[in-house]
């Protein structure tokens, strides 16, 4: 770090000293978010949206991939058309934002700002299904919704955050299962390719699943600070919206039978958990396949002859092999590594005079801060290579700093004391009853995160809470 | 067209027996778009939805050539941020939804749903703006807005709709005016070469410019019909937002300076335009470098041996010159005919058992509905060159429409008549007075489109209106 660069970082907090207020500066120093005059609302800047830009690529080609199709619905909900399923409205009416005006006039019916859209698009399939001709139906969209939440953080739970919303309607149980494994896995496969995160996929319990499913499969991720982050979701709803609202076909055999229907989604989120699985005391650590700048060029002593066209040339040239960029703003290169430190920004290539004079430049990786020397000539080869070698590296990173961080417990005091002196991820066996998982969640402040699908060990034969018989592995922890 | 589609055509009116008709047709047989439990909000169906993609894709594409940034803000707006501007609310509080409820309680102050962001991003700029250094600034946003309108129509006027609009700030007066002409320029630049749109470069009259703008600038087309749709906008705001809010920069010699802004925005109003310029009475027509599908492959006979095989490689081949694709269902080839028609799918290919013997297929053009003999193996040169043709063709035929249906009137009573028995833009000069500008809006429901930037010609030496002296040529017309 050059010393005058050393204002930028001292301005965020160490890890080890307050992980909340370091994430909250991270956020603001690394120019993702701003606050807005809107409680709960954030300001995703430049820096943040592009993030969000290259997930949102990335993700929708993978869903074409398997013949999803884009839509758009209203963001407008009215009140009796969210009341119709039950358990639905239950989980959603106290934390929606309601319109009751429209331009001077009241409205004769209160809508909601969409929290999600199930409702919406039940409405649309009842209409839009008629045959087994009809089905599949696998609509995705991408949209923002409101959740009224009262207490907020940037990314990880805003009153508004940017999301995708799959929403299909299949013929057969067995299909709508197969979608809904399908979308997870893909989410997964996301998150461990594209953003060097390892993810744990499993089931939630009956208490944690969606409002309105028959089973949620979920994704979780473990923070720096040994938090988990619930990273998507994925619903089978079996035929129980079908029924609410009435979403029938005719099969082959003329006969009238209900669709069955998933739900997925991905939100911002995601960006949070970037930060909270790679970022240091430095500031962000982007992962190469998902950083909107892979490289950036700093020239140092650009004043001097030839130093900035030799940074052009070699921008110029990166450029057609990776996301490239050149600083030659008129700050100092101190002041430009820091930067490029607190972004997250995978590689630095300084070049000065005396580099040029070599054929040679310094390229530093952002993870490790690792310098290596290497031949101008070479770049085009090395750098690719570098910002393959650096994905790897932070998902084996991530992925180590996971596994050391996967406690058992074999009973409720094993369980106690991990929960409270150990982060992570906390193995226990589980007898099913809920009430274990209130009292745990209640006195321990750690919640089941799932049963998980790859992971079937019989760590004991009792329920870590209640000491009854217990099959079910729960990975438990303490979530955001 | 074959027998058999008849009926899927049949299904809509004929534009010459009443365009509205048609218009609404199109709309839901070319599967666009579905109506909503919500007045006024609109499904956009995958059809229609791979149409904005594209618009969104190219428009962006162009943008960021320009040095846009993406970002995105919260969508509801308090009540006392958007009355920081008079004229500003003046203009959208008569048509904005209101949010009073958040979960349970009552906000302690009302928020209205996002109508357009001027006084979020200025409240946003007011913060990050301090010093020239800081200038300019070139932001964006993707995402829906609302107006509660009393009249709706699918994508041209509904209550919720999606757009992009562009929030600018600048050191300078005139830094600002040069981005507020590339943006308009930006806008007609993609409407003639993407969409094969003809348009009118111009200025908007004080009675017409955007509310809080010093200067409102339009591209106007014209839709088959002969009325106007206004196509995209971009303002020219000076200072007057950035004294309302307080917007300030240091400038390099330390002097405080306000800030002058820009925003210009375009809608899927623009997907409502394609339809209205180029369709026909077989539905669709779409201009190939906006279609999602360009070609599509249709067997004929396809249950004899080798039918399928010959199209699927011809396809495969086709998918790497252009957007292919195969209709394999189990229609009949006349009512898949029909429907690539409906769907306004540049051209199609029609392969049968006689063709592959003869090792040719039938391309058939949407647009002339020619057909032609072309040679398997040609087809990839062919089908790229055609589908260029198709596109230069549609342009000049809209062109030739619109310079059809340009009038002048050179005084009251031409005005008059071409306003009612002359569908198209009417040619008058204006004195500048507007009450003159009403009273053809009141008699005659013609309004001002613009003061062409290209058009300069004197028709006349004396307002169409009043008569007095006249200096301005206005386009007039009537508008959606």
């Amino acid at each position: 770090m050059a010393k005058d660069g050393k204002k930028l970082v001292e301005a965020i907090t160490s890890m080890d000293v307050d992980f909340a207020q370091w994430y909250t500066d991270v956020v603001k120093k690394a120019e993702l978010i701003d606050y807005s005059s809107v409680k709960g609302c954030m300001i995703i800047r430049p820096a943040g949206y592009a993030l969000w830009e290259n997930i949102q690529h990335e993700l929708d080609r993978r869903f074409k991939e398997t013949g999803v199709e884009n839509v758009y619905l209203p963001m407008f909900i009215p009140e009796s058309l969210l009341e119709k399923e039950k358990d639905h409205v239950e989980g959603f009416a106290p934390e929606v934002a309601w319109v009751t005006h429209g331009g001077l006039n009241e409205l004769q019916e209160r809508l909601c700002v969409r929290p999600t859209s199930e409702t919406l698009f039940c409405d649309f399939y009842k209409n839009l299904i008629q045959s087994y001709r009809d089905l599949p139906k696998v609509y995705n969209q991408w949209c923002s919704v409101v959740r009224w939440e009262k207490e907020t953080r940037p990314f990880l739970r805003s009153r508004e955050f940017l999301w995708q919303e799959g929403h299909t309607a299949h013929a057969t149980a067995e299909e709508a299962e197969e979608r809904t494994v399908q979308m997870l896995n893909l989410y997964a496969d996301f998150c461990e390719e594209v953003l060097a995160m390892p993810v744990i996929r499993g089931q939630k319990t009956e208490k944690e699943k969606f409002a309105g499913a028959e089973a949620t499969y979920t994704i979780e991720a473990l923070m720096h600070d040994g938090k988990a982050l619930q990273s998507g979701t994925s619903h089978n709803f079996g035929d129980g919206f079908a029924r609410a609202f009435g979403i029938q076909y005719t099969d082959q055999e003329n006969r009238l039978q209900y669709v069955h229907q998933t739900s997925w989604g991905m939100t911002t989120r995601l960006i949070g958990a970037i930060i909270m699985v790679h970022g240091d005391d430095s500031g962000l650590v982007l992962p190469p396949r998902i950083a909107p700048v892979q490289a950036m060029v700093i020239p140092v002593q650009q004043r001097k002859e030839g130093v900035l066209d030799a940074a052009r040339e070699v921008c110029g040239r990166l450029g057609t092999v990776c996301r490239a960029k050149l600083d030659d703003t008129d700050k100092s290169p101190g002041w430009k590594f820091s930067e490029q430190e607190m972004r997250g920004i995978p590689v630095r290539i300084e070049l000065g005079p005396k580099d040029i004079e070599a054929g040679t430049c310094v390229v530093v990786r952002r993870d490790t801060r690792e310098k290596l020397t290497v031949a101008l000539d070479r770049l085009e080869t090395k750098i690719p290579e570098l910002l393959e070698t650096i994905q790897h590296d932070l998902f084996e990173r991530a992925k180590a700093h996971r596994d050391a961080h996967i406690w058992d417990a074999h009973n409720y005091e094993e369980l106690k004391d991990i929960a409270e002196h150990r982060p992570g991820f906390i193995r226990g066996m589980w007898c099913g009853d809920q009430a274990c998982e209130d009292q745990i969640k209640e006195e321990l402040a750690v919640t089941s995160r799932c049963m998980p699908f790859h992971d079937k060990e019989q760590i004991a034969d009792t329920c870590v809470c209640c000491g009854r018989p217990a099959h079910k592995l729960i990975y438990w922890g303490r979530a955001y």
